[in-house]
């Protein structure tokens, strides 16, 4: 497809994408929301009027908040008539965009925010390697995966209040741990950071009524769009504390998401087979319709000394079990009420292979082995000073559909 | 104290109290904040120019709110000034309350809403007679504390979503469970429906920094106000999900919390001993001054064929092992921020007699023996129609300071 703007043809953000973020500048300070398009973003403030197809012309307040909120409400054909639009403004010849002054800003100038104001975030635990891997650590090969992990998508809520926007550097946490061989627990910087790579989905729609179920059939329209998530973790501060409520605060130091919120819509064309469940979920739970997605992802580690990118783990959002679809149907089931911006990530996404593992503990297989850097350095866990570079993206023929990045430094304890 | 309004001497709303809250009216339908005074609720919003102090004058917008979230964020002194204030208005035979029209609802006219948005809910399991025999039921008498407990609270993240107001009925939940002897899953309405008696603390100051903790000293000037909450649970869906990652569905279809937030200023002639912990917390979590209550607190059933209401228990917020400011100090010390409106809650309180038990699993011992109700009934479990009542209250020398009612009615699943 033809657009106004130009880009090269391996940009994240081609005419077939347009995912949606919230952006300021140093001259305009104010958070608005803007379309990714090459290596600019369309200021959606600006061109707020050009919405004024038969949905969206009552609609048009949305484009001018600080925040996707109110958008991701309006549902899934005023979101299919805004990409329409989108798609027309930014690849006619004659397009009102052409005459419209400061409706482009360089993305290089602008500083994204948390897309959305996210009431609650879940995490979920869908990817059966990880599921696996971490089952062989802590139980045995035999009884890796807990009887309820086929049957249901567990998940658990997170911290709202502490997802931060790709390019927010945390201090490695201190907390209590019980260290192996001590007599008593200790209070430290944990000394087994983690990363964990992660997507997750952003709910839209109206706020459901509690004690209404999203039916599996209807979670689709429920979905907006899905971001690259990296559910930093630390994993001494985790083994001690987890038992029995789950984790707690060996997660709630930071999650980082990436600021481009790449929607259904675009990730479409590349929709794949959904893993093949056996046995079978409950009907509650049962879709026939694909709703997998060919993501390639990849994590890197960046140490600040060097600064020399090495990418340790090559993995794909295909390797989950259980499809959002299944994790929203199963989420509200209960009667538990979403709202749009709710935040539903897959929890870490595993592959088959070593080199797909989606987090330290696996990498490093629960630090019995080092994972070579190419600065000549190597890792059990993560150490200050490293930058982790999530990446995603679609290929398609002769263009991407990408995330962007999802990144954040350690650094030192406080 | 001599209060301009009238009131019958076992009134949980006192002069002394003065507990704030959110309420409507069908001639206002505005949602507007109001202090609860007898019978009747002084509407902040008609006297907001009143708050006139040095602190508070510049903030008299909190007051006009629908929300208590910008009063929450103002601080431990504004609450103070703000309290005098009313205590003072409320006292005066000249008070400029006197002359105001409309200044006065009576309580019964108004309908009560959420007191605050709550970005984050967290659920602590901080009464060790209640830990206790839950590990005894599901363990052994020899392991029924998990190692961590007593050298932290434990808690867990909670869906803020589904928090209601007292008086919002809700429908017994369908789920996934595993019942005993089956040979795979089942989706039905939860058989096991149960209520656990909670208090909850709503934190309050501006938004913490991410990485920056609140230390332990720091505590108290974070912590608003406390109310009554029941965190109900489906011990059949709990049982089946809840491993690896706590309890996640079984919870998150509602959790009822009262409609009036009792300061922490009004709690303080009732303070108490703390608890002595044994072993000694880590020094993040050790405070020397007291900060536990001597908070009267019961559970009623109410069925709805007899309409007649016994009490099955009667416990107290006294026996809670870790405090809220060890609970809050724990919750941000690896850096986690927290905002005015995040609520804490204690975890289910049950003291240590039989008839001090929170909860229906254990007030039924796991269903194992029957409680008997005033109407001929009983019960192991609820039952569709059951109205779940909460009361609270501290008594004072020819004064109660009270916190009204937590209540709702089980409907049947949908």
């Amino acid at each position: 497809m033809e657009c106004i703007v130009g880009y090269s043809s391996d940009t994240d953000f081609p005419i077939e994408n347009l995912p949606y973020g919230v952006f300021s500048t140093a001259s305009n300070p104010r958070k608005r929301l803007g379309v990714a398009i090459g290596d600019k973003i369309l200021d959606l403030s600006t061109v707020s009027n050009l919405f004024n197809g038969p949905r969206l012309t009552k609609h048009q307040h949305v484009f001018q908040q600080d925040k996707l909120n109110a958008f991701m409400a309006l549902g899934h054909e005023c979101w299919k008539e805004a990409r329409e639009r989108l798609q027309d403004l930014l690849s006619r010849k004659d397009s009102e965009l052409q005459g419209q002054q400061g409706c482009f800003v360089d993305q290089k100038d602008a500083t994204m925010h948390l897309p959305a104001e996210i009431g609650d975030y879940t995490d979920f635990y869908s990817s059966m390697s990880h599921a696996f891997n971490v089952g062989c650590m802590f139980r045995s090969k035999e009884n890796a995966l807990m009887p309820n992990w086929k049957h249901l998508p567990v998940g658990y809520h997170g911290r709202a209040s502490s997802v931060v926007v790709s390019g927010t550097d945390l201090h490695r946490p201190r907390g209590q741990v019980f260290p192996e061989g001590s007599t008593a627990p200790q209070f430290k910087p944990s000394a087994l950071l983690d990363l964990e790579l992660e997507v997750a989905f952003f709910v839209g729609g109206p706020p459901t009524k509690l004690g209404h179920p999203v039916k599996i059939d209807e979670a689709q329209d429920r979905i907006f769009g899905l971001v690259l998530m990296n559910d930093w973790s630390a994993r001494d501060i985790q083994k001690w504390e987890y038992v029995p409520l789950g984790p707690f605060l060996a997660k709630s130091f930071g999650t980082t998401i990436s600021p481009w919120v790449v929607t259904i819509e675009a990730l479409k064309p590349f929709m794949t087979q959904n893993t093949v469940q056996d046995p079978q979920p409950l009907p509650y739970l049962c879709h026939s319709d694909n709703f997998n997605f060919d993501i390639n992802l990849s994590v890197s580690l960046k140490p600040e000394k060097t600064g020399v990118k090495t990418t340790v783990c090559n993995s794909n959002y295909k390797y989950m079990y259980w499809t959002p679809k299944q994790q929203l149907a199963h989420h509200t089931v209960t009667g538990c009420n979403v709202n749009p911006g709710d935040l539903m990530a897959s929890g870490t996404i595993s592959g088959p292979e070593n080199n797909s593992f989606g987090s330290m503990l696996e990498l490093s297989w629960k630090g019995t082995k080092e994972v070579q850097l190419k600065d000549g350095t190597t890792r059990k866990f993560l150490q200050d000073g490293d930058e982790v570079i999530i990446e995603g993206f679609c290929q398609g023929v002769g263009y991407k559909v990408g995330f962007g990045q999802c990144s954040g430094k350690v650094l030192p304890a406080l």
